[in-house]
C-alpha cells in the first residue's frame, strides 16, 4: 500500500494532503473516496487512512495506527567523502534510505574530484533530499533520512556527533582487522547513535584517518574484499541491520 | 596495484598475457618492462608479478605469491528473478561480486515483466559476465563469479543445489520472523554452500514461495524495512560477510 509522509498533525483524525502528495494519489494512483493509504504524520507514526474527499482538497481520515516501527534501533549517520559521479550520492541515498539511515552526509574529502559551487548545493541537496524521501516511502520507513552537505572532514566531525564513530578503512582490512564493528554493535545499545565515515573513489589519506584516529573514532575493516566508495556505506547498514535486528533475537 | 585474472598456469614462472589483458596493462596503464601488477592463474591463487618483455607478446614473471584469500568461507549462489530494467541486474552482479558472491542467476519468475529471448541470452549473459570479471578484478577477488540465466524458478532450483537454501520473503518479515536468517548462519559451516532466491519488482508469487518450502527451501525476512528487488541480494550479501568474516572473530 501506498506510503505518505505528511508534515502535519491529524485535527478531528482528518489530515488534508499537500498538493504534491494528492496530485500523486488521485492523479497517479488514481485514488477515490474509500481508497486506502499509510500516511506517517508527523508524530513519525504509522497510519492505515482512507480518502474521504477529493475536492475541493484531498482529505484522509485515519482509521487506526498500524503498530509498525520500521526504524532501526540506533540512529546511523553515515559521513561520505564526496564521490565524482552524479549517480553514485544517488545510489548512496537511496539504498541508504532503504536499508535505515537516519541521515547521509557527504564532505569534500582530500581526495574528492568532484566540488559542490555554494550557488548549487541547496539545488543538489533538494535533489538527494527528494530521493530520499521516495525510498522513505517506498521501503516504509518511519522517519525520512535527513541528507547533509559539509565543505571539510572536520566540520563534518564536528557537526554531527555520535554516541559511537567508526572509520571504514581498507588498511585495517589488509591488515586482517575483523573484529572492531562487531565489538562496537555488541556494545552500541537501542537508541543510542553511530556515526560512519567513508572516503571517496581514492580512499581516505593517513592524514585524515589519523585526524579521526586523535579524535576517538574507531577504524573498522568490512571484510577483506574491496568495496567501492558507494559499496561500504550499504555493507555497514545491512551489517548494523542483521546485528541489532536480526542475529540479536536468535534463539 | 590492478589485478588479473588468468586463465593460465604459469611455465618456468612466466605468463603470457591474452591480447585484451595485454592492451589494457600496456596501452590503458602504460606498463613497461618492470612495472607490477597482481595476477591470479587458474590456481585461484593471487601472486604478485613483473612485467619482463611488451613485445611480441605480453609477459610477466611470478615473484612470490601474496597469501591472501579475499574469497567468502562459503560460496554463495544468488537468484533473482529477473527485475524489469536493464540497469537492476548489472548492479545486482556489480555489486554482488564486491560483495563475494560465488554466482549470480537470473531466473523469470511469474511477476517477472522482463523476458530473455532464447537468441539474445548469450550476448546478455556475456555482458553481464564481463561486468562480474572486472568487478572481481576490482574488488580483489581470487574467483570470478559465475553467470547464469534459467527460464524458470523450478529448472533454477533443480540446477543450483545447495547445503542451505533460503528465500527471501517479504511475509517472513511482515510477520517480525527475525531469526531464520541468522539460524542458518550459525548452522553454516566454511567450505559449504548455500542459494539464495530473491524476487523480482512484484515479488515472488505465493505459488512459488510454496514450491520452495515444499522443497526445503527456509524463508528468511531481511528486517522490517521494505527492499527493492536489487537491494536485498546486496543485504544478504553484507549480512554473510558480517557473520562469517567480522562477528564470528570477535574477541
Amino acid at each position: 500500500m501506498q506510503r505518505y509522509f505528511l508534515d502535519a498533525h491529524p485535527v478531528d483524525g482528518l489530515l488534508t494532503l499537500p498538493q504534491d502528495v494528492a496530485h500523486h494519489l488521485t492523479t497517479v494512483l488514481r485514488a477515490q473516496a474509500g481508497t486506502k493509504v499509510e500516511v506517517v504524520p508527523s508524530d513519525h507514526r504509522a497510519y492505515l487512512a482512507e480518502v474521504v474527499a477529493t475536492t475541493p482538497q484531498t482529505t484522509v481520515k485515519i482509521i487506526e495506527p498500524l503498530g509498525t516501527d520500521s526504524e532501526l534501533p540506533v540512529a546511523v549517520t553515515l559521513l561520505c567523502g564526496l564521490p565524482k559521479t552524479k549517480e553514485k550520492p544517488e545510489l548512496i541515498v537511496q539504498k541508504a534510505t532503504e536499508l535505515g539511515a537516519r541521515k547521509v552526509v557527504f564532505f569534500e574529502s582530500e581526495r574528492s574530484i568532484s566540488h559542490w559551487a555554494a550557488n548549487k548545493r541547496a539545488r543538489k541537496l533538494g535533489r538527494l533530499q527528494k530521493i530520499a524521501d521516495s525510498a522513505a516511502e517506498q521501503s516504509h520507513r518511519n522517519c525520512q533520512p535527513q541528507v547533509e552537505y559539509y565543505a571539510d572532514l572536520a566540520t563534518a566531525l564536528a557537526a554531527e556527533p555520535a554516541d559511537f564513530r567508526v572509520v571504514a578503512w581498507e588498511e585495517s582490512a589488509k591488515q586482517g582487522e575483523t573484529a572492531a564493528l562487531a565489538q562496537v554493535l555488541a556494545k552500541i545499545k537501542p537508541g543510542q547513535s553511530i556515526a560512519a565515515v567513508f572516503g571517496p573513489e581514492g580512499g581516505l589519506t593517513t592524514g585524515e584517518v589519523d585526524q579521526m584516529t586523535a579524535a576517538g573514532v574507531t577504524p573498522v575493516g568490512l571484510g577483506p574484499r574491496i568495496l567501492r566508495t558507494e559499496t561500504a556505506p550499504l555493507y555497514l547498514m545491512a551489517a548494523i541491520s542483521y546485528a541489532l535486528e536480526l542475529a540479536s533475537s536468535r534463539k
